[in-house]
């Protein structure tokens, strides 16, 4: 019998060796040699899953989509009460471990490399934006919020401040860990929510 | 008379040519070969002034700080009432046009390309983080803020608000714009100013 290769775990294989590349050396270090060196499979092998490196960089980044939608979804399944919910959501958006924070780098970096190349970073622009938006818009329906707010500068503000904790958790880990983040984003709630 | 070269005005053209190869290429294609073409001058005349492409971003990093820096002392030195100038300043922080738009993609190349590199980032590390501590302390001086406020709490909100302000101007500016910046900030402001 032929010898049965398994090319969706393959494939992950090389995606996630993709991150720890880019974790350790940057973007510029994740050459395609560098990667297959780094999943153990010839350049050969590599290249029959991925033919560019911009294939690559989208597949690393639709796992960590994936992952963190994975994440998500369970977080708003749960019994929690909505305002709970929505900051526990939040907080699945801000690297605090190991592995949300490799997950934001390969996005930022992803993010960088790709805002040069339109047709790659289109599809994941905006991914937060409207997970952010129907967050706040969720929790108006069931009328959380405080009255006269103005809900476009909501969508901004809360997206605004999600992203700038990942980008701080992520380089400036020393001074913002994770209970300042959690009092960051309950003031955030507090402060949009009715009391 | 041999001639004379004005040799700060030779490096400032060279880290301008920089700041725009990164704009067009990204930090990936910003070679000190692809900067010396841009800047009009040899490679070797631009190994005079810089030695290696890492010393070239820290004189273009420096560059955004200084001009950034007098932008942002002319307002603090106005008659403007605190709370407007708070704004003013903040404003100065987001990229709205051209030239603030430039530095900012300068600015995040750099934070990018320099995670990496420890005695490179240190020096500009945290540079936003503590004009924005002195902001908030400024007003708190004065009385302007709500009491009970918990400082550390406020400049970490600010701070995070403000980077991600910039980063999405900079990637999402076909939705952001500079009067729902404007919003986001005032709004941001009268959450934690006194009325």
């Amino acid at each position: 019998m032929p010898k049965q290769i398994d090319h969706e775990k393959r494939r992950k294989q090389i995606a996630e060796a993709t991150w720890r590349v880019i974790l350790d050396k940057g973007l510029i270090g994740a050459s395609v040699r560098n990667i297959a060196e780094e999943a153990g499979v010839s350049l050969g092998a590599l290249r029959h899953y991925f033919t560019t490196q911009d294939e690559l960089l989208v597949y690393a980044m639709r796992l960590v989509k994936e992952q963190a939608t994975v994440r998500i979804k369970k977080i708003a399944m749960s019994d929690l009460p909505l305002k709970e919910k929505v900051l526990q959501i939040l907080l699945e958006m801000v690297p605090t471990n190991k592995e949300t924070m490799a997950e934001m780098e390969v996005w930022f970096a992803f993010t960088f490399h790709a805002r040069h190349k339109q047709e790659l970073f289109g599809e994941m622009k905006s991914e937060i934006y409207k997970a952010v938006k129907n967050l706040i818009t969720s929790m108006d329906a069931v009328g959380l919020l405080k009255k006269n707010l103005d809900l476009e500068v909501e969508y901004e503000s809360l997206y605004a401040l999600v992203d700038g904790l990942a980008i701080h958790a992520m380089l400036e880990k020393d001074r913002l860990q994770e209970d300042q983040i959690k009092k960051v984003l309950m003031r955030h709630l507090d402060s949009i929510c009715e009391t």
